[in-house]
C-alpha cells in the first residue's frame, strides 16, 4: 500500500509560482520517483514533445482532415509559422476589441436607441461550451453586457431564452452573435432564424443587430455579407470547435460582457510556456498526461470525475467533457487500427458533490480517478469572509472538504489528482484552458491517435438528415390521401420504406403531437395499431 | 449481431398511454423475449417485488439506520402504514399550500412593505438538486417568485449569489428557506448565516424573513423556534434526502415559485400505480431495472449517460447521479458482504452533447449505455413553431437528432434505453422522478444492497472536521509566536503534528492567501520552504 508522505507529496508536485500553479500528483498510482522513472518518460514522451514541437512549427497534425492545428498560435500570435497569420490574428484581436470599445461606448447602438444591455450567442458545441464556461466563472449581476445563448434546436428552449431576453430589455437592445465555423450546423442555423423572427416582430432588422464569427466564405459568411449585418470576425480552419475559445469564438462575446480577455491571453501564453517544455518534470501538461495514462491504463479504464471546490467553476467540466471525449473517444488510431480510445469526463463542484455522488466515489465500484481543483483566494476580490464560527470562515470548510475527501478516497485506494490556482481571474482560467488544451494533446500522441478531428460526429449528422428525409416521405405520403386514417405500417410502406416502420410510427406520434404539419391521431387496441391522417 | 426490427421494438417496449411514458428497451443488449424470459424475471424480480410491497407497508427497509422508507407516500397519504402519517403528511401538503397562497396575495409580506420577489433556498445535496431541477424545468422568466440557492461553502459564491439577489429586488425583498434533515449540515449552517448576515447589513430581521424545514426538534428548528422565524415545515426520518423533492423540501420553494406542486404530485402518484405491479412486463421501473442490470453486468460495469433532447431537463442528469450514484454506490452488500456496487452518470442534453462528447460514445471506449428522453410536444403551451425549411421546425430537427444519434450508436453496438414523455408538465416531471426512485429501489433490491443509507459520506464529514481541527491548532501555533518566521514543517511540529505536515502546507497556503486571519507568508527558495507567520 502507497505511503502518503511528505516526502511523497514534494516528489510527486510541481509547483510553477510564477503561474501560479501547483499540480499535486501524489495521490495518484504512481511511484514516488516516477516523474524520472515512468517508462514513458523515456519512451514515448521524447517522441510527443518533437510531435508537439512540428505541431506548433505548422505541421499537417491533423492527417484526415489535412489541417495544421494552430489554437497555441492565439496567445502568441508571434510564433504562427508565417507573418501573415501573425498579422490575421493580431488584427482580429484588435478589432475585436475596438468594436467592443465602440459597443460599450454607445458609438455601436440598437436600432431605436439606447446601449446594448445584451448577447445573444448562437453556437453549439465549441462555440458556445467555451464561452458559457468563462462567462460564467468570471461574469458578475453587474456586468456591462448580459450573455443569452442558444445552444440547440429546441423549440421551448429558444423561446424560454428569448422570453428570458424580454425580461432583461427586450431583443431590441440585443446583440446576436452567431457562431458557427463551417456555417453550415443546422442547430445554429435554426436558432438563427429564430432570432431573427424575433427581432421581425418588433420591427427590427436582424442585419443592424447581427454579427458572424465564421470562417471566410462559409455559407454563413456569405448571408452575413449580402444581408449587411454589423460585422462580422473569422475562424480558421486551424482552429478546431473545441480549442476556439480564445479566438473571436469566445473573445468577441467575452469582451463584450465585460470580461478581460487580454487576461485571458496572457494567462494562457504564460501557461503555454511552462507546458512547452521538453522535460516531463517540469511541463505541467506531461505530468497530467502521464497521470492521466497511469490512472486510465492508457485506455479509459477509467473515467475522470472533475472536482472544483469552487461554484464558479462549475462548468469546467462541461467543458472538458467536450474538450477530453470528442478529442480523445476515437475509434482508430493514426495507423488505422481499432482501438476504441477515451476518457469519459463528468464532475459538478465542491463540497456539493460530496453530498451527491462522492458516496459512491468512496465505497462503490472503482472506475474513476478524480482531479480536485483548489482555488487559494476564497474572495473573488480579496476581501475577508465572515467567521462562521470562532477563527473559522466559510472558505476554510470549504478547504476543510476538499482535503477530507481527498484523504477520504486516498484511504479507499480512489486516485485523485489536485491542482491548485491562485484565483478564479481571467489570468487563471486561460492557465487551466492552456493546460487541459496541451494535456490532452500530448495524451493523444502518448496513445496515438489523431485529437483533432470527429469522424463519430459526421455519422450522427447523417442519420438525423436520414431522418428528416423520412419525415419529407412520410408526409408526402399522408398529404396524398389526406382523409385516409392509416397505421404506422400502412404509411410506412406508402411512404416507400416499409423497413423503417419502427422510425416511421415514432415520426408520426411527433408530428401528431403537434400543430405544425397538420397531422392527427386516431388511438388504437395498442400504441401500434394508432391511425394517422390530415386534420380539416 | 441483433436485429432492430419492427417487431423486436414492439416486443422491447411498453407504453401507457394513461400516464403518458413509453419505455423503448430494443436498443438494449436484451434479447427479443427478455420480458417473459431473462432469467432475472423469475428469480430475483419476485423477492423485489416482495420486499418493495412491504417497504411500502412501513418495513425497516434502511436497517443500518434502523429507518423506515416512505417517500411513496408523500403522494399517496393514505398508503402510509398509520392514520397519523397520513394526516401529517396531508396537513403538511395544507399548510404549504396555504402559506403560499398567503404570500402571493400578499398577506405573508416583507418586512418593509411590498410583495416577496425571491426565494433563497439554503440547502445542499439532497436539499438543492431535485429543487433545482424541477424549477429549472417548469420555471419561466415570469414567475411570481425568482429562485436563488445557497448550495456550497464557498464565500465568493455566496456573495455572487446574494448579489444577484441585489440586482433582483434585494434581500428585503427575498424569502430564505433553510433546508437540512438533521440541521446539522456544515455548509448549510454556513449559508445560513451569510444570508443572516445579509439581511442585518440592511437593518432588517433574518427571523422575520426565514423558514427551517427541518425534522422536529433538531439544531435547526430549534433554533427557528427560539429566534421566532416566519415558519417551520417538517421532514420525517423515513424520507430520504434525495427523494425528498416532493416532501416540503421541493414542494415549498416550487410551489412559491408558482409551479404547480399538485400536478407534480399526481403524476408520481399515477407513475407509482404502475411502477408497484408485481409483473416485469408491465411495471415501467423493473423494465428500466432489468436494462440497467443487463447493461451494467449487474455491477456498474458501465455508465449511464443520461440524453434528454429537451433544454428544460438539463438539470435531470445532475439530479439522477445524486438519486442513482448515492443510492447504489455501496461497499457492502445486506449481508455485509464486500461488493463495490454502483453505476455512474452523466449527461446533459441533446443534440447539443452530440457536438460534445457523443464522438467518445460511438467511436471510443465502450464503458456506457445512454438514456435517450424524448419529449413529444415542441412547445411547453402547444403553440405552432418557426419554420426553419419548407415543412420542418426546429423541433423536428431536434428529433432527428435523437433518432440519428441513437442509430449511429446502435450500429456500433453501444446500448441505449428511450423514454419519451408527452411533454414537459408538472405531471410529467412528476412522472420521472417516480419512474427513477423505483427504479433504483427495484434495482437496489436486484442487487442485494441498501440504497437509502450513505455510510461513505459520513467519512469525508469526518476527515473535513480533523482538517478544521489542524487548522486551529496550526493557527494556535503560528500565534504563540506571531514574529517568528517558520516553514510548514516547523509549524507541524509546533502544533505538534509531524504527521500531517502535507496538509498542514496546504492549510499555510490556504491561510496566507486569504486575509481573515492575519497569517502572512515569506516566499523561500521552493515552495516547501516558504515561511509563515502572523502579520503586524
Amino acid at each position: 500500500m502507497t505511503v502518503f508522505s511528505w516526502e511523497r507529496f514534494k516528489k510527486l508536485s510541481l509547483a510553477i509560482p510564477e503561474l501560479p500553479l501547483f499540480v499535486d500528483l501524489s495521490r495518484t498510482s504512481l511511484s514516488d520517483d516516477a516523474f524520472a522513472s515512468d517508462p514513458l518518460v523515456s519512451s514515448a514522451f521524447p517522441a510527443a514533445f518533437s510531435a508537439m514541437t512540428a505541431l506548433e512549427k505548422g505541421a499537417i497534425s491533423n492527417p484526415d482532415e489535412d489541417r495544421r492545428v494552430g489554437h497555441y498560435w492565439l496567445r502568441a500570435p508571434g510564433l504562427a509559422p508565417e507573418p501573415e497569420l501573425t498579422g490575421e490574428i493580431e488584427s482580429t484581436i484588435q478589432a475585436i476589441l475596438g468594436f467592443v470599445r465602440r459597443v460599450h461606448a454607445g458609438e455601436i447602438a440598437p436600432e431605436k436607441g439606447g446601449r446594448f444591455e445584451n448577447v445573444l450567442i448562437v453556437g453549439i458545441g465549441g462555440s458556445a461550451l467555451g464561452p458559457q464556461f468563462v462567462a460564467d466563472a468570471l461574469g458578475s449581476p453587474t456586468d456591462p453586457i448580459r450573455p443569452f445563448y442558444l445552444d440547440n434546436t429546441d423549440p421551448d428552449g429558444i423561446a424560454r431564452e428569448l422570453a428570458r431576453i424580454e425580461a432583461a430589455g427586450g431583443i431590441g437592445k440585443t446583440l446576436t452573435l452567431v457562431i458557427s465555423k463551417s456555417g453550415g450546423t443546422k442547430e445554429t442555423r435554426n436558432g438563427q432564424l429564430e432570432a431573427a423572427e424575433a427581432y421581425r416582430k418588433e420591427g427590427l432588422s436582424f442585419a443592424r443587430h447581427a454579427i458572424a464569427i465564421t470562417q471566410e466564405g462559409s455559407a454563413l459568411d456569405k448571408t452575413a455579407v449580402a444581408d449587411g449585418w454589423l460585422a462580422r470576425f473569422p475562424m480558421w480552419d486551424w482552429v478546431g470547435g473545441r480549442t476556439s475559445v480564445l479566438s473571436a469564438v469566445g473573445l468577441l462575446p467575452l469582451a463584450l460582457q465585460g470580461i478581460d480577455v487580454e487576461g485571458l491571453l496572457d494567462g494562457a501564453a504564460a501557461c503555454d510556456a511552462h507546458t512547452r517544455k521538453a522535460e516531463v518534470a517540469a511541463n505541467p501538461a506531461a505530468l497530467l498526461a502521464l497521470a492521466w495514462y497511469r490512472e486510465s491504463g492508457g485506455s479509459g479504464q477509467r473515467d475522470m470525475v472533475i472536482l472544483p471546490y469552487k461554484d464558479r467553476l462549475l462548468l469546467l467540466s462541461r467543458y472538458l467533457q467536450q474538450l477530453v471525449m470528442e478529442s480523445l473517444g476515437k475509434e482508430k488510431d493514426l495507423h488505422g487500427k481499432t482501438v476504441n480510445q477515451g476518457l469519459a469526463v463528468y464532475g459538478n463542484k465542491g463540497s456539493t458533490d460530496q453530498h451527491a455522488f462522492v458516496q459512491q466515489l468512496r465505497d462503490g465500484v472503482h472506475n474513476f480517478f478524480v482531479t480536485f481543483i483548489e482555488v487559494l483566494k476564497d474572495q473573488k476580490d480579496g476581501r475577508p469572509s465572515l467567521h462562521v464560527e470562532k477563527g473559522v470562515t466559510a472558505g476554510d470548510y470549504l478547504l476543510g472538504f476538499l482535503l477530507g475527501t481527498r484523504e477520504a478516497l486516498a484511504q479507499k485506494g480512489r486516485g485523485s489528482i489536485t491542482l491548485t490556482v491562485g484565483d478564479v481571474s481571467a489570468r487563471s482560467i486561460g492557465i487551466l484552458i492552456a493546460l487541459y488544451e496541451r494535456t490532452v494533446g500530448l495524451y493523444a500522441l502518448l496513445t496515438g491517435i489523431n485529437a483533432y478531428h470527429q469522424p463519430g460526429v459526421e455519422a450522427g449528422k447523417k442519420a438525423a438528415a436520414e431522418v428528416l428525409t423520412l419525415q419529407a416521405a412520410v408526409l408526402k405520403a399522408l398529404r396524398a390521401e389526406p382523409s385516409a386514417r392509416r397505421t404506422a405500417e400502412e404509411v410506412a410502406l406508402a411512404a416507400g420504406k416499409p423497413e423503417a416502420t419502427e422510425t416511421v410510427w415514432k415520426l408520426l406520434e411527433h408530428l401528431a403531437a403537434n400543430p405544425d404539419h397538420g397531422i392527427v391521431k386516431v388511438a388504437g387496441a395498442d400504441p401500434f395499431s394508432a391511425r394517422y391522417g390530415c386534420s380539416g
